[in-house]
């Protein structure tokens, strides 16, 4: 008997059909003699719905409130998932985020898990029910409800597994794994059968979409093992864990990353701290920036550029705006229509020549290079969003396909 | 300064228009210098959907998941009324039955509100916030979601009004206050300026549907005020109140509830306690009978009728088949095309020639009398449901129109 968490995303509870197929997979799982915890998300689009009912009435509303708001949506899904489960014979119990333990830090619609209290599903569990759990959502120390921002739904579920040292977290979703680049756009892209920890973490915060960084750091810190797998076919998805072997795989994938912006503050006066100034403001308004660049510019000043997420770039403006002025910078410049593609790979760093063979690859398809990033594992560059699709196709064409 | 609580119905927020209207009562009622604690039923069809939800996956879904299901309805309005609060500059804050600390009975769909611990309330409240509550909804001692029943939101907005020793309870609606009769069937009907707890009471009971009679049951032990009236036109509305004006009115309404069914046991052999077995048998499952008639039958065998909630009437009669059939009952017979019509009145009892004038009323207008009850302040006849509007006319036109 193992203990599983399986973790189900808004298209898997999209309408009763699908809450059907996902009570099936939780069910036969159970009947295998198996304790199980499922996490799930809001159905289909609920959580854009809600939203936009919040913009009727209020176009900044408070985060606090948006939190409010948008934990109905998992409780929606899980108690319809419980019915399910119910109407085909199984004892069941569903379980809203402060029901289940999920204790996090206050930092409304992107708040932490700061410990989980699993008394209750222990409980239930003992009772030989399948426990049902809002995913994405938790209570703070005022006893409000929290969100836990994009992805959120993984974390829940892994920090679950880990809490309750589970055997396996699998994820559950509309691809059945992780691929070497996005299925749907590069036809030769190929799905592999184990990545690591690390390489995930990669494409997951490259925008492969698969898995959310979070949870996936979460899970190497407690070396949960995932499976990411698809709610339809149930065929064998992707396994992630720590890499035993011997051989590693040189790569593992091509990721594109949309959901990006590059800000760049032109002809800053040259003088020490700067970039600690501008980034620990930046920090303190939990904006994480990703790719940063700084260059000379002309007469003692120079250039920062850097990426945020997109939904962040009109915040950021608004903070360094001021400040930027005061600083005497000639400009601050913002640009959402870019795209940040990245190869990545655990084998990557004993293996020099992959960056001139990517950079060979985009240059072949004559798409321009905005910006560089390296890592161990990994190699990203910022385009122009236009050229996205191509530069993907050629570098995944260049190492995956022959 | 006064203490105010506001209840809205789902009508009320049914949109982003109508909540800011509420939004607009609300803080209109704040900017006068009162605390404000707000109560909110869910918005417009929200319930009926989550029901509709339900029934795909499961007809028969367990109460619990039931009450898990329903309570978000709530917290969506409560969300977007307290957003709406929020845009126009107002310090405001939603909260969950059990943030609020409706701490209930266990008895799922229809939980009584055991007590309230009003603590969260009153910290809001010393911060000059104004309190969004989501009605209808409380916790149990297990830690999970129970709802209050039908018309649950009133009766959580008094409960609240008499934890904090509110001045005032207002129950917005669509209608500006308690009528004589339905002002949309009936043309004469006249609005009354107020009633007393008694006849609001038995007004509520009889379908009126103004105001749940739990609501007033409880505004009554704790002598809380009520205010019926209207979130669209902001006229003054009905007072609901202990009486303690010398003249008392003689009649308050004429009332209609369709809302039930009568169940007859024909032909059960005629021995004591047997009236007992069958009304504690049907209490033990919460089933509230109404008008009681047992008529000696033929052969030393008696009939025995009463009338329950209709959506009770199945489950009464697969709980009374087996047992009237083992005491030799000739049938179990149940009609839920009928209507009970009452004329209620707190000088009544000193004016005996009511029922009279009511029966005259009734027959020259051809509507044949099934069944009669009497209390203290009312007169209810049940009558064939097609003949229901033409009673209520009859009567309404014999009492108030002259």
């Amino acid at each position: 008997m193992a203990l599983i968490v399986q973790k189900f995303g808004g298209t898997s509870v999209r309408d009763a059909q699908r809450i059907d197929n996902v009570a099936n997979i939780v069910t036969t799982a159970y009947k295998g003699g198996n304790d199980v915890i499922v996490v799930v998300s809001a159905q289909g689009d609920t959580t854009d719905d809600l939203i936009a009912k919040a913009a009727e009435v209020n176009q900044r509303p408070s985060k606090r409130e948006m939190d409010m708001l948008l934990s109905s949506g998992e409780q929606i899904s899980a108690a319809l998932l419980a019915m399910a489960i119910e109407r085909m014979g199984y004892p069941v119990v569903s379980l809203l985020g402060w029901q289940a333990g999920f204790d996090t830090t206050s930092d409304y619609g992107n708040a932490r898990i700061k410990k989980i209290d699993t008394s209750r599903v222990r409980k239930e569990l003992d009772k030989r029910r399948i426990v049902v759990i809002t995913g994405f959502q938790g209570v703070n120390r005022y006893g409000d409800m929290t969100t836990l921002g994009r992805g959120g739904s993984d974390t829940s579920a892994v920090a679950m597994a880990a809490a309750m040292h589970a055997d396996l977290c699998q994820i559950y979703t509309d691809v059945d794994g992780v691929y070497t680049a996005d299925p749907r756009r590069i036809p030769g892209a190929k799905k592999l059968d184990s990545i690591t920890y690390d390489e995930m973490l990669e494409l997951a915060t490259l925008g492969a979409q698969v898995l959310h960084n979070r949870s996936v750091e979460m899970a190497k810190k407690y070396n949960i093992e995932l499976e990411v797998l698809s709610s339809l076919t149930g065929a064998k998805g992707t396994i992630v864990k720590e890499d035993n072997s011997v051989e590693q795989m040189l790569l593992s994938g091509v990721a594109k990353d949309d959901n990006i912006a590059r800000i760049s503050i032109i002809g800053v006066p040259d003088k020490p701290g700067l970039a600690y100034k501008i980034f620990s403001k930046l920090s303190s308004k939990g904006t994480n920036v990703d790719i940063i660049l700084q260059s000379i510019g002309r007469n003692g000043t120079k250039d920062i550029s850097f990426t945020v997420e997109k939904d962040r770039m009109e915040d950021t403006i608004e903070l360094l705006k001021e400040y930027t002025e005061k600083l005497g910078a000639t400009s601050l410049v913002a640009d959402d229509n870019v795209s940040k593609v990245s190869i990545v790979g655990a084998g990557m760093e004993t293996h020099p020549g992959v960056a001139a063979e990517m950079f060979e690859a985009l240059f072949s398809r004559n798409v321009n290079i905005q910006m560089i990033s390296t890592s161990e594992i990994k190699i990203s560059v910022l385009v122009h969003k236009a050229d996205s699709d191509r530069a993907v196709e050629a570098i995944h064409s260049k190492f995956f396909e022959n």
